[in-house]
């Protein structure tokens, strides 16, 4: 499950509003026969593709899939058709499929069918590589992860506006990876001003589809030439997200409305006046938190701007999930309480 | 030789301006018969009380010690007479002391004694354990750490001053267990009126020296019942370390004058602008970075104050010497590169 749930993260940005799935075939004999993800659009289904590679090897294996196959006809047939039909004894899954079409109809399908079917294994993992899936499923908003890549005191940049680079090389490779991972980027204008982002995933060998970016511009403010409208990649803002024009962006009425377009992943990039109006909402998520080993002190630009905050009781509780050394720079992911 | 170092711990704080040393002295078959570390005021040495531990089963043992061993008689004849008189056959150090009433002639009376002597085993540890007593001989001020217990954002409060408590319980007995290792703690007049603190280590079963309390404060403002004079534990200000009256406290001149008294391990509790200070001074050597699951945003209080830096190239580098969860916190070390 391990396995499949590493291929299904590389289905990740690439398949809204699908979920992105892993499945992995082991033959009778215990050998490794099939690896299938999601593919790019979400189509076809990893259970499909790692059926296909395993073919006759599959009669009597087992099947371990990240997600609940699916049990309706929807632009390809069920993956539930063709596990019966694949001859395998045992699927291992992880949760339901929450979307009503599915919702343990597919795992009652195989069952059934005289497939055995064990759930659980890896739950909460599985949850977690699904979160967009799932949050935009539940609350129709997409899953939003903050970013910092900050100086040991939480600063951004130097009072000049200086901030290439605070980061170390290989924390700014996992920047880029991060990018691919999500549906969608959100910056504000401010960002787009100081430092003109492209806010694409340009690692070596990237191929997958760009992520959307938004910008929080309720101004149109965005210049004609900036890096940000130079390329395929589809920019938003937040008057195409229904924010009428000089309002003050609101920051749910903006992700519910990145939901309806099928958004399930949501990654904020900065500056501290968007990171601010989140936070302050509580619809942050998730924290991925780059700290560098310098300090700039404080007539640095602060991670966070402003918020309303006015006692320590108050204040959104997140907790860790992981610590891991990235270069030289150390970064911490954090998940809502 | 890492029992040792553990050993030597046990001294930090307690042995100023002495070095805190450990050893230990395993028998010719094998075993551990005897421990030691310098006792508080720094004598005995750690060598005298594991060789009297290990009484005959010294004699053909080998003694593993973190710092050369004294040549010279002063309040206590020298350690390598007794290590003689044991019989010990081997001795294996870390490093030479750089006092120049040892440096090099411990190990080489050893030698001469017919003691074979094997040197350099974890001699970057036992170089970073004895930090304080190496920075005041080589640079006359003690090892000076800044101690951050920060948000995520690198705030220390509230905009209302509220900051207890941003860390968990468990990051706070370790913040405890700072100032008992280091020899005196400092804090700027902005603190002192704010928090009221009394810088004292209360952990529980505690018995060891109290830390000089050094507060910066050129204009007398330390109100008369501050709980920071309550105690046994003196208190300096910038004036007792020779700070004119109304003058801008200097960093350096400060820690010279600590160094004169004495200290070799300095540590920096707060506020902002002390830390400030230290650090566009370049005066810090090691930086403890305690960061909390929550973000206080733009208007809370930053760790470290405004400071002269113009651009990314002319910041101190630290590097990460290790990373730790501690309790809900995450717990990083820097020191100076």
């Amino acid at each position: 499950m391990r396995t499949a749930l590493g291929l299904s993260r590389r289905g990740l940005g690439n398949v809204w509003p699908n979920p992105a799935v892993g499945s992995v075939v082991v033959s009778a004999d215990g050998m490794v026969v099939g690896r299938g993800w999601t593919q790019p659009g979400g189509r076809p289904h990893s259970e499909a593709i790692a059926l296909e590679r395993a073919g006759a090897a599959a009669m009597g294996g087992t099947l371990y899939v990240t997600l609940e196959p699916c049990n309706h006809y929807g632009k390809t047939p069920p993956c539930t058709e063709a596990i019966i039909a694949a001859g395998v004894a045992r699927v291992v899954g992880t949760l339901q499929d929450p979307d009503p079409r599915v919702s343990g109809s597919g795992y009652d399908r195989l069952r059934q069918a005289g497939v055995q079917v064990d759930l659980g294994l890896m739950a909460d993992a599985a949850r977690h590589a699904n979160a967009g899936f799932f949050s935009r499923l539940a609350k129709g908003r997409p899953w939003v992860t903050l970013k910092m890549a900050i100086s040991m005191d939480g600063r951004i940049a130097l009072a000049s506006g200086e901030s290439q680079w605070i980061t170390c090389p290989e924390a700014r490779q996992i920047a880029h990876k991060l990018r691919a991972e999500n549906d969608a980027i959100l910056v504000g204008i401010g960002t787009v001003m100081a430092d003109d982002p492209q806010l694409t995933c340009r690692l070596p060998g990237y191929a997958g589809r760009q992520p959307v970016r938004v910008v929080l511009d309720g101004k149109d403010r965005i210049p004609p030439g900036a890096a940000i409208l130079s390329n395929d990649a589809p920019t938003w803002t937040d008057r195409d997200l229904g924010n009428g024009a000089g309002e003050r962006p609101d920051p749910a009425s903006m992700l519910a409305a990145m939901g309806d377009r099928g958004i399930t992943r949501l990654l904020i990039e900065g500056g501290g006046n968007v990171a601010a109006a989140f936070i302050a909402a509580d619809l942050v998520d998730e924290i991925i938190c780059v700290s560098a080993p310098m300090v700039i002190g404080g007539n640095g630009i602060p991670v966070v701007g402003p918020t309303a905050a006015t006692e320590l009781a108050g204040l959104h509780r997140f907790h860790r999930v992981s610590v891991e050394p990235v270069g030289s720079d150390t970064m911490v992911r954090y998940i809502r309480n």
